[in-house]
């Protein structure tokens, strides 16, 4: 027997299957409508484009955060719908990929249906690698009926236009936000989700899929130092609390400086409004890097500090210690710094019981 | 004051501090030493090139499972060092990036130093995005003193070269394997860690590292039918047990076809070798598409029947279920079918306990 010629058509018979099932669903007839006549959640604030986070006219920014500004990290379109497909046609603005980062989560999308009251992964938009003009199934061969949806926009990149397709006998309509309260988290690239596996999957979108408050995501990938702008950004903010990543990317010496200042803002305008501090995450960086694993030491030292002094003077703010927050087998970065969808997992679950505690004390539940 | 003139000076402050210690480490003389030298463990058979899976002239390969064999998948350095740094100067093979893959796994390299009989992730090499000569610090600034070392190489393409950097003064050796017996593990994309975070962070690296037994990956992404030429294989081959992720990429009709006559192949050269047939995971692909959904239901049904099937006369031969096997929360995967690293976690966490008792049976601990 000449395996060899044998193979290949075992092969392409099963190709071949997929492909025919490619084929039948491209034939359907769908209608698309535009993203940003329906529900889009996620923001902190009015811009000029739908599926931008900060509006940068506003304020005093500087690079790269103004470019992070414009992404869609942290939004979702929330719909209904009783098509049997969904298929995604979107623009993203050209960023390129990083060494830790996977595409889907960069420029693709990432759907969840609501069933038996909760969020269960639907599918994904698949992104192009090297251009920004997307076209994807998202699901398809769905069973009849009306599907409550959630899907959330890329993590690392701007939405220039996102349309929808449904099937053309298909309704497709805004649904209300499924997440109550206002918590506005400013972070690092961890907030940002920079090595998560799709835009869901941050411990931000996990939160709120989990405990159906609305965690509204502003990391800003390595740029998230206390710095004073950032402090009157969340001043000018309407929020039921704030969460804080923001002792990841300063170092000790700049929490020292900056964490009362930047505090001082936020309460002028925000006078008892809770502020929940995360101490940030012991990097797997500085398992065996002596001088790393000092740097890291003094910033939680720092940090630690910092915010328990705060706290004798202000019952609202909070302190969350680390330890064992991205897991305890040093497998829940991708690179030393950056949660993987492991780190997530984690991260999630030990943040949630503590965060809902204290939230819990003010109404938000 | 001016905001927009303070900021970029913090930020430019905070860079000088990391960029001046990098240039402290490139300054140091570092000698280089040919990994090829060291001592190469994850390999199932000799192959012409050090960082080779599969000898291609030995077997009736197709693509791309003939391009697949070349990759240095699975492959681990191991060594001893009393280096304070350890760099590496890498070439790859030029493949491209999926869109669920992370680059650091595709063409990176993952470091684990063994502390209190643990491996600990130390470091990894960082890959260049649009070329193959790659050049990185993976780990530095650590403690004086020996350290036994474990470096995975890339998942997904060749390894044309690969040179260690130590301290000039320092030693580095070849050191024997920390891990115990052969297991060969023939498998898809899922075995293949497509969507890793690194190449140390699969199921079978993990288990590898948990129960200190070898695991030996021969993942071949979208290619693993239970074609008759992959038997062929695994009877010339040494081995105290297989394991078989080998009902993920065929449909069931070709389970139901091939399944009998891929197990006599192998039987006829390992007449009691033990065979554990891992159930392919439940897809979450299938949890809104019921087409797919059926699809899958009919090759669990084909793997499962076909395998109690053999048991019957086999007492050799094992089926392990995969309900609950990539966690109960649907996010195991970045697109439905492959495992993130948090998919790999619980992959691993499942699979250990069931296939160690198994394994023990054989004197295989």
């Amino acid at each position: 027997m000449n395996l060899r010629r044998l193979i290949p058509a075992f092969v392409a018979g099963a190709l071949m299957l997929s492909a025919g099932a490619v084929r039948a669903e491209k034939k359907k007839e769908l209608r698309y409508v535009d993203a940003a006549s329906l529900t889009i959640i996620g923001k902190t604030m009015e811009t000029p484009a739908p599926f931008q986070r900060v509006d940068t006219a506003r304020y005093e920014l500087w690079q790269p955060v103004k470019r992070y500004s414009l992404y869609s990290t942290g939004l979702a379109v929330v719909f209904r719908t009783d098509s049997r497909t969904i298929r995604a046609r979107w623009t993203t603005g050209g960023t390129s990929l990083g060494h830790n980062m996977v595409p889907i989560a960069r420029k693709g999308l990432d759907l969840y249906i609501q069933r038996d009251g909760e969020w269960v992964y639907a599918g994904f938009g698949w992104p192009k690698m090297n251009a920004d003009k997307h076209e994807s199934a998202v699901v398809e061969n769905m069973a009849e009926g009306e599907k409550y949806c959630l899907l959330y926009l890329p993590l690392w990149d701007k939405v220039l236009s996102l349309e929808l397709g449904v099937d053309a006998d298909a309704t497709i309509e805004a649904a209300p936000t499924p997440f109550r309260h206002k918590v506005v988290v400013l972070g690092s690239s961890i907030t940002h989700g920079a090595a998560a596996g799709r835009a869901g999957m941050t411990y931000t979108a996990r939160m709120q899929r989990d405990l159906g408050i609305d965690f509204l995501n502003l990391g800003f990938s390595g740029n998230c130092k206390l710095q004073p702008e950032f402090a009157r950004m969340l001043a000018e903010m309407e929020a039921d609390a704030f969460l804080f990543d923001a002792f990841s990317n300063p170092s000790g010496a700049e929490i020292r400086e900056r964490l009362v200042p930047f505090v001082e803002t936020v309460r002028r305008a925000h006078p008892t409004t809770p502020l929940i501090f995360i101490q940030t995450e012991v990097r797997e960086t500085t398992n065996f890097n002596e001088r790393l694993r000092k740097f890291e030491e003094e910033k939680r030292a720092a940090a630690e500090e910092g915010v328990k002094a705060l706290m004798k003077k202000d019952k609202n703010i909070y302190f969350i210690d680390s330890k064992g927050m991205i897991g305890t087998n040093h497998l829940g970065t991708v690179d030393g710094s950056h949660p993987s969808d492991e780190g997530f997992m984690h991260m999630a679950e030990y943040l949630e019981p503590k965060v809902a505690k204290i939230l819990r004390r003010y109404g938000i539940r």
